[in-house]
């Protein structure tokens, strides 16, 4: 089941650098892991912004949000979810 | 090139009902026919809503621009167009 | 799996009254169905407002949208879904 | 009488985690309490977020304020309240 | 209980003149009947608006919304409902 | 002369308890003592929110800043002001 | 006693030329006659728009109300009302 | 030429006093000034907020940025700048 | 003196074709006879939108005014102006 | 390919004034460093506003994003990209 995410960051400008570093290290890796798996079908940064659309293809609303909840950048996130089907014109066997 | 396009579709209630089947016959046609080409990379309806989200693969802004306004139902939409570019956490060849 | 549904109806003030009533009637008639089979598990009037609050409990993001878009009004509605979970706190057993 | 309330949460990100757990464990309490009385009927996690909808059932507007002030993290929250009433098409007995 | 309503009125700008000194004339002996009775406790026209901000003091959610719903401007009205309770700091013994 | 006020509040999260509750005992007083002269006609707490809605009576718009900016709380709120007047509808003798 | 006006005027486009053209012709006579009374203190174009930014001096909101509610284009204007009061730096005699 | 500024202050809780005390007295002298040059032609208080609407006739937008941008209070203001010329139904002499 | 405008357009969709086939034209050359004489300095269509950005070059906000108000579209548009200046950063010798 | 960007800069009010110029001093030499490349093709800045309005001339949406973050004040600005392409009525050369 597909879901739309839209995720902005908004990082504290005071926060320690080495603090930011490891938490954008962690989150690579958990983003990583979780495209690997499928479930983080599809993630493209937007252009001049900290922010990313991606898609996500889940078992249902539960496991989408314990895998958003689970970031390790979450607290610093503003996340909007959106429900998405397959289109009645869709051609592609991947867009559903 | 990659875009976030939003359609939201806004049919006027009193379009003789004649008029409406011949716009989505041709819509369905020519969203096909771009979806075929890989221009048109991936289409999908968001819930209880009458629109889409789309990812587009184009040569530049003008090409976005002349398949959008070549849409049967463009005079009827509300577009939004984001630029896209490949996310540094991603791992997918196709998520650029 | 539940969602959070708000419908928003907007008739347009110069709908004969034989086919207000008309689809007034068949719109009941759809959502009783609905909600004796559980799908739409409740439905309340917001004070006030054309409007209700809906909770639904369906199979995936699919049958929720053609439960939507098959509502008589749902051309003359704006509706917005927002996808919920059990939540951690909950002790009935039916919030989920 | 039924009033539909959506809570979002905002907890200052530099709040020692001390603090966080110890509200985090009464606000728990709290609506567990509430829900076993029957007063807060139901409530659901929003997917991604940090936030919950929730429905509360109580003898007047005067009831749910005294209610929701005394949640432990009221100061954190964005509460937003409506009320609500049986619908003319609602099946269930417990919808009103 | 107290009920804050704002009430703004958009008059289709084609509706006959009859029609609509035939509505006003209702909505007033509509209006000064409840303010009578003590439902509509207060009732001001904003400064430079088709609109009036309104004190209801009614029973529960479900009286408000039929008294509402029985305006007759009510299809052309815009209403925004919050429900209010009397204030630690009030002094007025008619301000709950 | 009638005006609507709603007051939100805002304070710091970390605003010492001691110096809130010194503001919070000069604001009551401050508003009572207002409320006794009648030129704070009325104050409602908004449910859920700590927000009010009064309507103050003055003489005119410079009383009324006077008595606004004058508020212990003043610099921890947003406040927004509506004109209103007396609706040809009104049949209370103190609607004006 | 001053008010900061803000009308935008939005003319149904099907509206018959000769009508408006007679609205226009009442409403500016109605403007200047206002003016020379000192009560419709100031007026200026928005560049780029129709629209206006105006100063009243009244005797109070009523007198507002009924000197707007009177304006022939009334009905097709979404008019904004601000209240103003000298400002503690202003040195102009007529800025009050 | 005259523009519409629109002027929010929005100072921090916790600017010292004394700092507070300082700006302000430079920002009224720096008013003041400009208001006895004729440049800052008008300007009012908005009554219940920390806000101001003024009408500046400057030679042109690069001289207006430069007298907006000295204000002391510049880093702490929200400018809304609005571009205005004479209306066509104004009579006043001094309106352009 | 510059200026930023955004111009979106809105034509009713039961426009006359022919009729927006002779207003179309007549933007056409008005625009480009503008852009011929400088004032109207650039044009750039929005990508997916029936709407353009434009930099004008004007002597003051009246002749803005004029220009705009005499574009053919004009009653089917909706302008948001924005003065601009030369940026502090600038090299090139045209950008102001 | 060409970008309309929008920047808003905000810095907090308590950031060092050495750290600001030096930060300040940075941005303006990477900005006149891709104006003289051309990628940058334009900037202006609002009138009254700590913004600009920026045309940029890029290869593709990757080239604009990675020009935007390497911005000194990229993590103290709000940015908002719109794409552009040339306008059929445009007649200068270098409007697209």
């Amino acid at each position: 089941m597909l879901f739309h995410v839209r995720m902005n960051v908004e990082l504290p400008h005071d926060l320690p650098e080495k603090d930011v570093a490891d938490i954008l290290q962690r989150e690579k890796a958990y983003s990583q892991e979780l495209q690997r798996t499928g479930k983080w079908r599809h993630i493209w940064r937007i252009a001049g912004q900290y922010a990313n659309i991606s898609i996500f293809d889940v078992a249902d609303n539960d496991e989408l949000h314990q895998l958003l909840c689970g970031l390790p950048l979450f607290k610093f996130m503003d996340i909007q979810v959106t429900p998405l089907l397959r289109h009645p014109s869709a051609v592609r066997a991947d867009d559903s």
